[in-house]
């Protein structure tokens, strides 16, 4: 059976209950020995992986923005929901405004599983719209730390708390696209460029490709300004906050410890782009047809980055992963063209 | 090599130039022979066919809403572009305000073919900026009758028209759905139902399933006020047009009479909805975890009111389209709240 472990500080125990953190250490978990596939889906993961046009063949995208919810969490969201109804649990909270939002009220609907949703004021209107469309009851706390609060409190009525920066199921739910990709190319590629915030992407990756036959470079691409990562790798970077990678505002993700140890262990880096190189990014693989958000783009300005600074070699094969859909920002050309 | 052939006249050609329908009588077309692959994609097809939440064990829903650009004309753009790249076609034009001039114009820019599409005035803006955004030229014209028009005035420029609702490559690329279906269910279904206006996913599924060893019951499902195809069946319908269903408002389709051959003898049935009874299913939809427009909701509703009239039996496969997505949509919880 399955177990939980504690990556900090060694605890570990059965996965007969709902945790998202040690309860002896509070340091954040992982999940060892066989997982059941998940049970509740709504169609996610086996998303293509292509070549665009303008980038040549040795360039694939997977494009995990064609998932249920319109991003990779679903992965993550299934596995969790599926995990939670395993334990009988009726009642889940989640704070995020954003894709994770969207996607555990999705696949809570989908178990008949109870969802709250606690956003920050200011939260987008449509992603709040959506959230309530599918049946989550909202709750609006002050700024984004509030919001994790209040969601927290309610574990104390009787709610299970998702909270899938720290959920070990979430994490694991991501691996699946490492072994997807290997048979979609037919190899391992030599090198992957995603966009990281709380890492649970990153994470699904190094930990997948742990268990294929050889690791591909990881480089991670965080948004300035909200760059954790590159700082920890890079020393402390200093940059105007980026406004268009919505998707990517992390500031204190509780596994910066392992995305460091991915980025490394694998041969990668951390890479750092701003507004400019986004947009222009965005404005390419829209006009190849890729209908994606803008913090997605940070993956394609990542590699624009390592392609001219001679990081990547001719002939390898590179993936990127494009993360999230732009059918959700209507007002995206008025973005590209402004 | 693949043939076009007049359904009307018989006119029977090559197809190494780019007909939209019969030079000889004006009629419909369609391809006999064998066809290629198509060459230009951005991952259509291969879309879940799950259960939701609800609905029980026999009835699977088909989620075309998860294509690349948000809808089942992905499959129609992906090959009628394939053909026209193939062709040495370096401009096409659209007319359309939705779902087909944002799929239309991704392909479009995934061949690097120069792409115009025409928009009726009061088109949707998000979707317009969207088209916008892959790069397509807009020309806003009148009404939707006068966007035909201008549409087809650019073909004496040298464009090539695309003309979805009579492209014969455009109907070609939906047949790849009914193989999908039979190896996701393992067998042919006893039913399927589908929202229509232009037919071209009916016939898709119609032309596909005469390759497999049985065919379903095709079931088509209008939107009150838009109901040519009920109308041809069961006699004229007077009621209040939809306002939800506003990818399915398609008065004179060109295909009408291969439409009607479809359903009958199929053995299934036209159905109409009103826009409560789309409501209705868009809500319940939602709080499964499936993101669609209220288009799609109205195969729902066809469903519903076919259990309703006893007229599925029990036991019998069951699979309803669920044709665009609901991301497009981010007002969508203020529709199912009022």
């Amino acid at each position: 059976m399955a177990k939980y472990v504690c990556k900090k500080c060694g605890f570990k125990t059965d996965t007969d209950k709902w945790l998202w953190k040690c309860p002896s250490c509070g340091g954040v978990l992982e999940i060892t020995g066989k997982v059941e596939q998940p049970k509740i889906t709504l169609g996610e993961g086996n998303t293509p992986l292509i070549n665009l046009f303008g980038f040549g063949g040795d360039v694939y995208f997977k494009l995990e923005y064609l998932n249920p919810t319109g991003s990779f969490k679903d992965r993550g969201s299934a596995m969790a929901i599926s995990q939670a109804q395993k334990l009988g649990i009726g009642c889940i909270v989640e704070d995020s405004s954003g894709n994770a939002g969207i996607s555990v009220a999705a696949y809570a609907a989908a178990a008949g599983i109870w969802a709250t949703v606690v956003v920050p004021k200011g939260c987008a209107p449509g992603k709040r719209h959506l959230i309530e469309a599918l049946g989550a009851e909202i709750i609006e706390a002050d700024d984004r730390e509030a919001a994790g609060n209040r969601a927290r409190e309610r574990e104390t009525q009787g709610c299970a708390y998702i909270g899938h920066m720290w959920n070990p199921w979430f994490i694991k739910g991501m691996e699946s696209i490492a072994s997807e990709i290997n048979s979609q190319l037919g190899k391992v590629p030599d090198a992957i460029i995603t966009p990281v915030s709380s890492g649970t992407l990153l994470l699904g990756l190094y930990n997948g490709f742990k268990k294929e036959k050889k690791m591909p470079r990881l480089y991670a691409v965080q948004a300035s300004g909200f760059s954790p990562l590159y700082d920890a790798v890079h020393g402390k970077s200093e940059s105007r906050p980026s406004k268009l990678a919505d998707a990517l505002q992390v500031l204190n993700p509780p596994r910066l410890e392992e995305m460091k140890e991915a980025v490394l262990k694998s041969g990668g880096d951390v890479l750092l782009v701003n507004d400019e190189e986004i947009l222009t990014a965005l404005a390419k693989l829209l006009k190849a047809g890729a209908i994606v958000e803008p913090s997605s783009a940070s993956a394609l300005a990542g590699y624009m980055q390592l392609s001219n600074s001679g990081k990547i070699k001719h002939g390898e094969k590179i993936v990127i992963i494009l993360t999230g859909s732009g059918l959700k920002y209507p007002e995206i050309v008025s973005l590209i063209s402004s």
